[in-house]
């Protein structure tokens, strides 16, 4: 709200999306740039959307049996040459601490990436018998992965996130377990964020470094391309070898645990903004808006303003009474048109309007962010304030669901024909998600992402498709997969 | 609760403070040791102790005005040199950062040890005008300094913590914010940790690199040395200089603002443990342990089982309805005395005893972890227990708090002779807290820092003492200050 941001113009959606993503965050003072390479800084608005985010997941992944713990920063570099993929995956991307209090380390540390290595090696210390089994971890912190290229929430050199590590008796259970967190996923994005996705398991070309299956959730950003917003990981027994974890089963014999991992990062910021946005910047979910509500008090003769400032005021109240997060702009030497706009911007999900008249008549005008003209205010009884609201919120969320997965529906579409596939890829925008059989093959895939720059973003779960000729090779495809260029 | 841990002793508290210490952390698995130096794990039972404390503390803070933000991990080298004292107190102890993505660093980055130079380095690009202040920042993070002997919870190479950081037009406004996160801190600390403090200011010596005036507030823990449990720093406009924050006033002049910083660690749970702990093991206040009680079913014949066990459940239904963090133990193979002497280690606070008899007549004992003997033990009709379990509860977290100030009141002594303050300093365990006057001269704090190994803890506020005479040089003195040996 500082006099400078008043004068900076924020660049239309539609004229340039990834102009218009960096002019939103910053307007909206949702984050800002850092004087580190890659490293940005969240301000009070952008965290407490992952606060909001956050704390609700965290229920949700504790109502699963997982409990939160936490484990060091640093990871020996020698762990990270344990499994032969992880390495590969990651020892590119990795920051290195050489030094430590004023003498060089013995062995250099690694900022974690990812903690599979580290959780691992204590789970060898703490599971000996199957009572040991299942262990269930859970822990929010930042990982370093050192980018070429950064963008705002969606690629930065550090970021935070959650990483769950499981270890169970047996393969089943595992593979359960890294099912049921993808489901966790899924229901916590598409009902609290309103983000719409595309459910499935990820090509062996996307696999986490390590993993034995990776699975996905994938939402469809406005600009038509595909953005990976959570993944969980079927590890196998790789990390168990690796790590040398073994529990005496029920049989006195010595096992390998199976293991699974899976996470959802800041990233969700992003998709937050690019699914729900628009030209006059940011569109919230009620869930996780900062502010919910803002109330804007007008008048124009001086004598007007106390009556509309105590209606102000009591709206609040009634408001913080029932829970809703609700300001009240008071600010001084603003236009009502100047309040809306601001607010518009950093996408509160509902403006309450109060003047003399509504005063007069014990109403008040709710507007609603997530529609446009008329149809987006109504009247309320300022007596049944906190009720209408509360439900208007619901309603937002809802419309704001709704409105996204038009924009899926309408963006995915069936090929049976490459260059038309082709085309769509190559044309303005992200092309949306491609809906097509394909073999499996990876010379196919490795084809498509060369010619088209689009990638297997997941292969959907549960089909029943009959068999197809793969768009690529024409050979029989059991399966459809969606395609997509992504974040 | 593994095979191993039962067979492990724990080290009376009378025996060897030290021991003592480290086999409760370990045998209640609050935290393990982990292979990177100095950094350390939290286990479930330790984090879940950390984030009840972090969400209320979190809580008490925002209501202040300050909100939560995120700022980076790494910190440029040349950041921490521009306050001399600040890199002077730093540099010694951080953690370095040469390589990243597989190249050598143009400039190394240091782990942050605290973040007033990214903050305030962020502070200029935001500060403006006397309507963006004040600024008022929290932070909840991970920070690193590379230290020579570390401590479970008390003193690891990384460690969590939050820091405040706020910036004011005026001096006094800075000021009253610093006594006012003092005061959070005090209230938080005794009220919800149970823990008595000793509040004031530190010594010129003991004041934070960087601070104009550093607030403290200390505990006494079970061996009678103080530990520093938070701080809350005046800054002046030492960092607002050495980042050229500047902000133009009402009166059109560009002024520098004052600025405040603020803190408390994961050390609380040293805190909590060193104060609390008795030879049985934890004790824990109710607020913060994650399990607040636990139901032990007992009988003898299997007959009596379904019917204990009924009860039992019916119980831990009634409490949870409750909102009472309850847990039934219905292990098998093991007897409810070992069941007992493990939770108790644990530090629920209380146990309910279930058995034939109890729910023949309608009732369940129970048991409180502050006291010892038949009068820790009460009945309660099983239909009135969740009123009986919130009130037990919280006289629970009183009597703690009621003991721990008896051992603090008890361990406070007042010295007119500097020999017999030496003989307590000296004499066994940690010597409790020397109450003297103290003339303020730095001569003296350090002879008897020399001498005795005492340092100087706070210097209580408000204090109307009539003049003295200095414990060590004999010259007039108008203050008292405490003294004492410390973590």
């Amino acid at each position: 709200m500082s006099d400078k941001n008043d004068e900076k113009k924020v660049t239309p959606r539609s004229q340039d999306f990834a102009a218009w993503y960096n002019d939103v965050i910053l307007r909206a003072e949702l984050a800002d740039y850092s004087p580190v390479r890659g490293c940005i800084v969240f301000r009070p608005d952008g965290f407490a959307i992952w606060e909001a985010l956050r704390d609700e997941l965290d229920r949700r992944i504790k109502k699963t049996g997982a409990r939160n713990a936490y484990f060091p920063l640093f990871i020996p570099e020698s762990f990270l040459r344990k499994e032969a993929q992880h390495v590969e995956g990651f020892a590119p991307e990795v920051a290195v601490v050489t030094h430590g209090g004023g003498k060089e380390l013995e062995e250099p540390l690694i900022v974690r990436p990812t903690s599979e290595t580290i959780i691992n090696y204590m789970f060898a210390q703490w599971i000996h018998s199957h009572r040991d089994l299942p262990l269930m971890i859970n822990q929010w912190c930042n990982v370093v992965r050192w980018e070429m290229r950064t963008r705002l929430f969606l690629r930065t050199a550090e970021f935070l996130w959650q990483e769950g590590h499981t270890a169970h008796a047996a393969r089943e259970e595992a593979e359960r377990e890294t099912l049921t967190m993808l489901e966790v996923y899924r229901g916590f994005v598409e009902d609290f964020l309103a983000i719409p996705l595309v459910v499935g398991r990820k090509s062996a070309a996307e696999r986490f470094p390590g993993a034995e299956e990776t699975y996905t959730i994938e939402g469809l950003m406005g600009d038509a391309r595909a953005l990976q917003c959570g993944t969980s990981h079927f590890l196998g027994q790789n990390f168990a070898r690796a790590f040398d974890i073994r529990f005496l089963d029920e049989t006195n014999q010595m096992q390998h645990p199976w293991q699974t991992s899976w996470g959802v990062s800041t990233r969700l910021l992003g998709a937050l903004i690019m699914v729900h946005g628009d030209d006059q910047g940011l569109r919230l979910p009620p869930t996780v808006a900062p502010t919910q509500v803002v109330i804007v008090p007008i008048w124009r003769k001086p004598a007007e303003a106390e009556a509309v400032l105590a209606a102000a005021r009591s709206a609040r109240d009634q408001l913080e009474q029932a829970a809703v997060r609700v300001r009240l702009d008071e600010r001084e030497g603003l236009t009502p048109g100047f309040k809306f706009n601001d607010w518009e911007m950093r996408g509160v999900p509902v403006r309450i309007e109060i003047g003399p008249r509504d005063v007069a008549s014990g109403e008040a005008v709710m507007a609603r962010r997530d529609r446009k003209g008329p149809e987006a205010k109504q009247k309320a009884p300022l007596a049944e304030l906190a009720t209408r609201i509360v439900a208007l919120l619901e309603e937002v969320r809802a419309s704001l669901y709704r409105q996204a997965l038009e924009w899926k529906t309408a963006n995915t579409r069936q090929f049976d024909d490459y260059e038309a596939f082709r085309r769509q890829m190559a044309g303005e925008g992200g092309g949306g998600m491609a809906d097509i059989y394909w073999c499996g093959n990876a010379a196919c895939e490795a084809r498509i992402r060369e010619e088209t720059r689009a990638t297997c973003r997941a292969i959907p779960l549960n089909q029943s498709v009959p068999a197809g000729r793969c768009l690529i090779c024409g050979e029989s495809a059991s399966e459809r997969a969606i395609f997509a260029k992504a974040y």
